[in-house]
């Protein structure tokens, strides 16, 4: 099999696995407990917070781990808006693509009264700064802009929206899930107050992730109980997989210039390779996207059955998100960069890791071109647009 | 070392790291994924489920999987209360001693206008169903009784209070985080409508746990985003931490009895032998306890000093729960069964586990004797009870 899917996860790197087990086992104690053996498991947890603070250019004591990336975008925007209300701010900026856990707990703000901007992310899939500086008003207590997208992998210009909003005493938080690991990332250099992450984006375990958030953010808890995580986060600390995390971020972070060099060039290959299918689209910027992120619509055909025809011939890729892939909606993503429908409904998402070669490359697009060629042969769709009963909408 | 602090949390037995590792590296699809190497997740996912139902007397419908007991208990208490709310009621009944995964979100609801009945648990440490059947309103929406207490292990008639609760048609939740793979539990002849768990207190991963809810009973989603979990936990489905999870779980149950019965004998000399300590006392009722539970008052000593020259003779022990160990606070457990708060900062909690071996024990209580003793001729606390210028307070 060809994984091609490794925006949705990745396989664990064999060093991250070796820094969880002694943590299952042998080093299991509770780091809350007085004793020695409880105070090892104390060492190991705030070391491994201190090595995750430093590949994210923060401070130790601003890590915050939970259980992923989910919980992480939840529990920042909660927090902003807990200490908005408190100042009698109740707006919060954010764009039309991001992740429904940001989304969705901007949906459940507005329930709660709050005005909630979406920014357009305009066809390339790219906010502009100044987009940012327009939007924020007087009660806006918190602009919420991902990192880089999971579906079409662009990449915003956190810097400069950072520089914005610091500008105007406004909170910034990212949700760089999709860029910890791939591409370099800087809480200090990019003006960022929190950041979501998670550890099974970047050859980490599942279950896992980080709210790191400067000194001086108020965040509430999510989860109440013990006292863990300052008591900002209740539950026993999950050692073995934070051990497991700040492994596999340091050895991302440590290659990230290697893997991101094969990573373009297989990248660059694989959108030269499907362009040239004819009526698709490459979705999103073509060179400010992820290392390993080619996103195509193609006319005339279903998402779904592209992946399955895909799947027999060896090659796991993904229409989109993997956490709406149930859905029978078009991506939302898709849809923020103007594609109509019936176009959003024939996407292919190809994520790349650097455990992918040229060679997979070529395997993909021979496997892609067949593909679609095999299901427009089929669809009655294709045939009228060949039949110039109905018009083509890409070229 | 003997590792005698198992209510905190557990060494990972073998079964469960070895059902993990697959996982890890080479089933990692993500399961929300439509190609088969997701799917093959996803059906290793529904197996675990079941399996899990299977051990507790559920659906595998009505398991949703949570980042451990924590979270669990939290969604458990804010879906009755949001769902009560919603008819008016808005009256829960508790205990003076649960965990404060419980009590903390009780807070929070009170602070939102929910009336909060926490019944005595009297100094046995036991709620009787008759206190539950008083407390119940009109517009009680929810009673929430803790399985087994974590500090001294005293083990609720929780089939009687979920009689009670049923024939009064109230919601019933236990936190069996101390329970599960303990002692027998199942929802249905127990007449539970919530359970939690948290599969690091019977020998599977931190980090991952269970709410299981009834049919019918609405959950309200604690982490919004992704559409894991039939809407009500977003997030990449944890599946390596969930296969270890079932495989403990199983391993735990299919062999309870003989565990217990190994527990009872180690747990009732160790009783002895420390009830022979001057001026102790046993917390908790002496038979209706988790089998490998014991916790005794100490008068005269600080707990504190007691756990750090246990650990120096190699014994891992606590004073209580280890989720509150930084807090000089005395144990709200032992202050709910009536210990005043001299005698209450006096504890030992000892838990013990199926690795512990019959010299263990007698180490632990030549060695905890050894300490007391030390430790009180050290006491200028002791030297004024001795010399009767105050008096005791233990026999």
């Amino acid at each position: 099999m060809i994984y091609a899917d490794n925006a949705a996860t990745t396989r664990m790197s064999q060093s991250a696995i070796a820094a969880m087990l002694p943590y299952m086992d042998k080093l299991y104690g509770n780091p809350s407990s007085l004793y020695a053996f409880g105070q090892q498991a104390k060492e190991a947890l705030e070391d491994a917070r201190a090595r995750i603070a430093a590949c994210l250019g923060c401070e130790a004591r601003e890590i915050t781990f939970t259980s992923g990336g989910s919980e992480a975008d939840n529990q920042a925007i909660l927090s902003a808006a807990a200490a908005g209300e408190k100042q009698g701010k109740k707006h919060i900026i954010s764009t039309a693509f991001e992740h429904h856990a940001v989304l969705h707990t901007l949906k459940k703000l507005e329930k709660q009264g709050f005005a909630v901007t979406l920014l357009d992310v305009h066809e390339n899939g790219i906010v502009a700064p100044e987009q940012v500086a327009q939007a924020i008003r007087e009660d806006t207590c918190l602009v919420t802009v991902m990192y880089a997208n999971n579906e079409i992998g662009t990449v915003q210009p956190i810097r400069e929206i950072g520089a914005v909003c610091r500008e105007k005493g406004v909170l910034f938080h990212t949700d760089a899930v999709q860029a910890v690991g791939h591409i370099p990332v800087d809480m200090g250099a990019d003006n960022v107050d929190m950041l979501s992450l998670s550890a099974h984006k970047f050859h980490g375990p599942k279950g896992i992730g980080v709210l790191a958030a400067k000194r001086g953010t108020r965040l509430v808890s999510l989860i109440e109980g013990g006292a863990q995580e300052r008591g900002k986060r209740a539950g026993t600390e999950n050692i073995p997989a934070i051990m497991g995390m700040a492994a596999a971020l340091e050895e991302a972070v440590r290659n990230l210039d290697a893997n991101a060099q094969k990573l373009y060039a297989m990248r660059d290959t694989l959108i030269d390779g499907l362009s040239a299918i004819p009526h698709c689209i490459l979705n999103g910027d073509s060179t400010r996207r992820l290392p390993g992120n080619v996103n195509f619509c193609f006319e005339g055909i279903e998402g779904e059955s592209l992946l399955l025809l895909l799947d027999d011939r060896g090659v796991a890729a993904s229409s989109g998100s993997a956490c709406t892939s149930g859905s029978l909606d078009p991506s939302h993503v898709l849809l923020a960069i103007g594609r109509p429908h019936e176009i959003a409904h024939g996407s292919l998402r190809l994520t790349l890791s650097e455990d992918n070669t040229q060679d997979d490359v070529q395997t993909i697009i021979t496997a892609v071109r067949e593909v679609v060629s095999y299901l427009r042969s089929m669809s009655p769709v294709w045939r009228s647009l060949m039949q110039g009963k109905q018009n083509f909408i890409l070229k």
